[in-house]
C-alpha cells in the first residue's frame, strides 16, 4: 500500500515569509539589502468562543497545529475551525482544558498573550543612545562560546550572555530552553543592578518574539544573535529601540533593526 | 568602573550534566559508549504556597530564573526563595500570576506538569516492535533538509518529518517553534489515519522533554533528530518504548534508548 503524501505548505504562501530591508556587513562592506524572515504570528485558541489559549506559530495549517496540540493535551475535541487568520475555535468546553498544561505552562514565559499592544501597556522605548562597534559586535557569539566550553559536551546547551559595548563578557547563563537561560541572566542583572542601558544582550541560537521582549523589559539597547530572528521579534525590536544584529557569523553579520546602534563596518 | 563579573554555574554541577549509556553508531561500527546529556527538570513555582507554574530548566540558578521570568511578566514580587531542588517560593499572591501569560501560555504544551507521572495517566508503553535499518535512519534528517528547501533562506525554521521504515517521507511540516511544526505534523497524521506504530519521527533540532512527550501520545516507536537528547526526554522514551536516535549526521548517530529498534550499523 502506497503511503499517502503530503508535502502541502510546500509552496511557501506570502504569509510564512516576509522580505525585510536590513544592512548587511561583510567584512569592510557594509551596504542595505534584503532578507527573508520566518513569521511569527498569534494564533488564538477558543472554546466555543472562550479564548483558552495563544500560540506563536508560523501561519498556516493552523488546525493541524490545533489538532495535534489537543491530542498531546488529552482533550477530546469535536469540530476544529478557523474562525479568522489569527484563530481557531474548537468545538469543546472552555473547562476541558483547565489543568491542561495549555493553562499553566510556563517555559514559553509570555506568549499567551498578544504580543506588541501589551508590551506597550508595560514598557517604553529605550531612550539610551548606546551603541558598539561592529567589530566589537562580531566577536561577542564566539566569545560566549568560549564560555560555554565546560558544557559543550552535551551539545543541548542554549546560552544568553551579557557584555559590556567594550566587548567584555560580564556574565553568562545556559540552560536547556533558551528562554529559561535569558531570563537566568536577567534575574542575575537585575540582582546585581546592571546598568542595562549600557550593555549588549548576546544569544547562543535563533531570536523569537518573547527573547526581544525579555529584552525590552529589561532595557537592553543591542540583541545579537548566531541565528536568525522572526518577523515579530524584529517588529518588536523596532517598536522599543532595539538594534537585533542576526548570523553574526565574522566576518558577517545583519542587521534587522536600529542599524545606528552598530557603527562602521 | 569594573564590571562585576559572574561566571558562577560554570564549574557544571553534577545535576546539569548526567551521563548515561549509549551505543555510538559510526559508519560500520557500532559499539556500546558513553554520553552525556543535559539535564532538563520541572521547577515549580509558587505564589505563598500555591503552585502557580512549572518551568522544563536546566537545574541551577533557579533564584535568578524566577526573578527574570517575574521581571519580564512584569509580576511585582517580595523575596525569591528555594524550597527544595524542585520548588521555588515567591513572596506574592497567586492573584498577581492571573492573566500574566504564565497561567495562559500554550507554545510549550504540556510542560505545566510534573511529566512522566501524568503522562502514564493517558498513555501506554508502545507495544509494537518496529524496527529500522541503521543505514535508512541515517538518511533521515538528510531526506527532511531536502523537503525545507524552500524555506531555506530563512534560517530560522524548524521541521519535523514523518517517514515510513523503508525511508520514504510522507509528510513534513515546519514552523518557528518546533512544538508547532511536531503538533502541525501529527494534527495532520491524526487527520489522514496514519498508522503512527509503522512510521519514524524526524526532527531538525534538539530533543527535549516535550517532543518526546507529543511522540508519546502520538504512538511513535522510533524518533530521531540532528541534534541532542535531554535526561528528561531520554527518561521518558525509555519509560514509552521509544527508540531516540540523536547526533544523526552520517555515518554517525547515537542510540539513548531502546536501540534494538535500530537494526545493524
Amino acid at each position: 500500500m502506497a503511503a499517502p503524501v503530503d508535502f502541502a505548505g510546500y509552496g511557501a504562501p506570502v504569509n510564512q515569509i516576509r522580505q525585510v530591508g536590513i544592512e548587511r556587513l561583510d567584512g569592510d562592506s557594509r551596504r542595505p539589502d534584503r532578507d527573508h524572515l520566518v513569521v511569527e504570528a498569534p494564533l488564538q485558541l477558543r472554546a466555543r468562543g472562550t479564548p483558552v489559549a495563544t500560540i506563536m506559530r508560523t501561519p498556516g495549517h493552523d488546525l493541524e497545529l490545533a489538532r495535534g496540540l489537543l491530542h498531546a493535551e488529552s482533550v477530546t475535541a469535536g469540530a476544529i475551525s478557523q474562525i479568522d487568520d489569527d484563530a481557531v475555535e474548537v468545538d469543546v468546553a472552555a473547562a476541558a482544558f483547565a489543568g491542561r498544561g495549555l493553562l499553566s505552562s510556563a517555559a514559553c514565559g509570555v506568549c499567551g498573550r498578544v504580543a506588541i499592544a501589551d508590551l506597550e501597556l508595560r514598557a517604553k522605548e529605550i531612550a539610551a543612545d548606546t551603541t558598539i562597534a561592529a567589530g566589537v559586535l562580531a566577536g561577542l557569539p564566539d566569545a560566549l562560546r568560549t564560555a560555554q566550553s565546560l558544557f559543550r559536551d552535551t551539545g543541548g546547551l542554549h546560552a544568553a550572555g551579557l557584555f559590556t559595548t567594550a566587548g567584555a563578557l560580564v556574565a553568562a547563563r545556559e540552560d536547556v530552553g533558551r528562554h529559561n537561560a535569558l531570563d537566568k541572566l536577567i534575574g542575575w542583572a537585575l540582582g546585581a543592578r546592571i546598568a542595562a542601558a549600557e550593555h549588549v544582550l548576546v544569544m547562543s541560537g535563533r531570536v523569537g518574539y518573547e527573547l526581544v521582549q525579555k529584552a525590552v523589559m529589561f532595557g537592553s539597547p543591542i540583541l545579537a544573535a548566531v541565528s536568525a530572528p522572526s518577523s515579530l521579534a524584529i517588529d518588536l525590536a523596532e517598536r522599543f529601540g532595539i538594534a537585533v544584529a542576526g548570523f553574526v557569523r565574522p566576518p558577517r553579520m545583519n542587521l534587522y533593526s536600529h542599524a545606528w546602534r552598530v557603527i562602521g563596518g
